[in-house]
């Protein structure tokens, strides 16, 4: 932990001669390792520390978190050079995030910071009612993360604090992999979490990253809306996340598929939570196994819901990635009742939506069937992004009827 | 009006050997006129009439509706070349796109067809209710209008049907514009439509397009669920789709901003219909004039949306459309309480998503105020897109927190 600290105390840092510091100025978060001046002085900077950042002519920018391991040297926090990044300045950027969720849900269960485009670079924090799980996935977060713990207890007022410390963006800022119980004590068991008329069952000290992904919310939303007396496949389930919605909004039955038993096991308990666990079963085992032998049975569903992990984490990773995208399709597609509806969703950064639209389309043609494409659905309002970062959108979820 | 015929009756039409067949093979509707022989038998076919569409092979692809005065020349209608396009044929394609809705929505209050993705090229259906107004924008469509109306009655049961011909699509088919009651009794007042907890009121024989605009109902919807409490600002308001939806989600009050009188009367109307009067003003006048009158008023606004006419309806219009959204959104922006919400839309086939987002940004930064995107929506799931054409997509709207 670092005191609070005078920015007068903070070194300098200097963008390139060339370096485009518009791009900044207009509010672009990020300065990349050639736009920054590499000298002696930089490169002894401790990863996380913050400096202030200087054009070519000298002018202070504002204060920056540094990591010389980074790609991303410098991520900007303040474009005031006289900021102070203490308890108090935690307060005004989480009481600013805290009053979008509060507008926008009723209940608090929503991700309550989305990294840059509310203002903490780097910084993730999931809320579950009394418990804020942090994923502080840059370093200046991992130095700072004593006033930002107490500033986070501050403003919601929550009982517990967890660190949920995995995850591929840690590797590349060159943070440890871990999990620690910061303030009070961790639930002994899954926590329930009311979402689109469902209960869900997070498990926020053993699950996938943070135990439940909000990010879909408003994508099982829209699907639910088409499940009224439907039969429905939710394939790579998760908890339940998509077949929970659709029971609550009148399914007539939902299969969970997941190659996770512990999350099979969290989604009955959801339904069981949910009273919907009559309609609901779920078929352990490898996804795409599961989608060929259901097509071998010849089943047949009015929703189909194929919500993969990232096949294209990375660009090295798009053109295997586009492929399991089609495969997926092509699997799918055949599951799906005439007249009925096929959910498709990519969570790769690197796979564009149309890219992700092509690779769906085609693998649903070479199923022999047609889809006309109804909705097109991004993260929740709860994950803003900054408009230069916007194409980065990850998370894309494509409706078609069939 | 003709009569049924068999497909043996019908003249052939042939791609250019250098034609890529597979694009129409997996769907791609249209056939351009550079990719037909264009030989004396083919120019001679009357606009709207069908044909046989043939590789440059001879082997039959389907049925499609030909007008040699149109870029797009030739238009699939059928795959099956054996189709036959009768009263049968369109009451089979309207069974489908009703389906659709009426699994979507729990009254009879939408886009009933959307053209190309509902396998009707060129026509769009409106329905309100017991009235269906039908724009036939295509030659083939203009021509078979009689047994696509006794369908539409078949199938839907609506009472009445009205024919809006007006639009830039129709020019290019070298359509005449025109209104006519094809079946029944046109309404003598404006029609009540209920949508997002509001009551609307559209004038069906007058207005713009089929008077009312079903594609922003989801960020309508969006809008209104970020408008408890808030003080609203609508421009470009229309029959007041944003207003109405903010005021009956709790909206503390809304004003109206549009350069059309009817509208905005129409607007007024709505508000009363809606019980929401009380809290609905309007504002009449040129709209950048009234957003730049209400800035050096210091007004302020909790929310604040834009929904211009389309200020790049094609490529040549780009650049000059770009710049009008800038200015929409540096005027705007200024007006948005610290912590609000600005929706701006784009209902420009021209600019695409991130030129759009890119324009906005831009102006908003203009005005010295920086935004995160919270939300993009496109148009409803009544506006279903082939995924050929998903590039298209002309709606857009972009929800900014400043």
């Amino acid at each position: 932990m670092e005191p609070p600290f005078s920015s007068s105390d903070l070194p300098v840092v200097r963008l390139m001669p060339k370096a485009e510091a518009r791009a900044v100025r207009h509010g672009f978060p990020w300065v990349y390792a050639n736009e920054l001046v590499q000298d002696r002085r930089t490169k002894a900077i401790e990863p996380g520390a913050l400096a202030i950042l200087e054009d070519a002519n000298r002018v202070a920018m504002g204060v920056v978190a540094v990591n010389p391991k980074s790609k991303i040297v410098a991520r900007m926090l303040d474009q005031s050079p006289d900021a102070v990044i203490d308890q108090a300045w935690f307060e005004g950027r989480l009481a600013r995030a805290l009053a979008h969720r509060e507008r926008l849900y009723d209940a608090p269960y929503y991700r309550l910071v989305h990294a840059e485009a509310d203002g903490l670079p780097g910084v993730v924090i999931d809320r579950f009612g009394d418990i804020a799980v942090v994923q502080p996935n840059a370093a200046w977060a991992e130095r700072l993360l004593a006033p930002l713990v107490a500033a986070l207890v501050a403003v919601t007022g929550v009982g517990c604090v967890l660190k949920n410390a995995s995850g591929r963006s840690r590797t590349l800022e060159g943070l440890d992999a871990g999990f620690e119980v910061l303030v009070g004590a961790a639930p002994e068991t899954a926590v329930e979490v009311p979402m689109n008329g469902a209960t869900y069952m997070a498990d926020l000290t053993g699950g996938q990253k943070t135990g439940l992904f909000y990010d879909q919310r408003p994508n099982h939303a829209f699907a639910a809306g088409l499940a009224r007396g439907a039969r429905v496949l939710d394939v790579f389930s998760h908890v339940g996340g998509f077949s929970l919605a659709a029971l609550a909004a009148g399914a007539t039955s939902a299969l969970a598929v997941d190659g996770s038993e512990p999350a099979l096991t969290l989604a009955r308990q959801g339904a069981a939570a949910s009273g919907l666990a009559e309609r609901f079963d779920t078929r352990g085992g490898d996804a795409f196994a599961v989608l060929a032998a259901l097509g071998a049975e010849g089943a047949s569903f009015d929703l189909v819901v194929c919500d993969p992990p990232a096949f294209a984490p990375s660009r090295s990773a798009l053109e295997a990635g586009l492929r399991a995208y089609e495969r997926v399709a092509r699997l799918a597609a055949p599951l799906v009742e005439e007249g009925g509806y096929l959910v498709l969703c990519s969570c790769s950064h690197a796979a564009d939506l149309a890219k992700f639209r092509a690779a769906s389309a085609r693998g649903i043609g070479k199923a022999g069937r047609r889809g006309v494409l109804v909705h097109e659905g991004r993260a929740g309002p709860d994950h803003p992004v900054l408009p230069q970062l916007a194409e980065t959108g990850y998370l894309k979820a494509l409706v078609f009827r069939l």
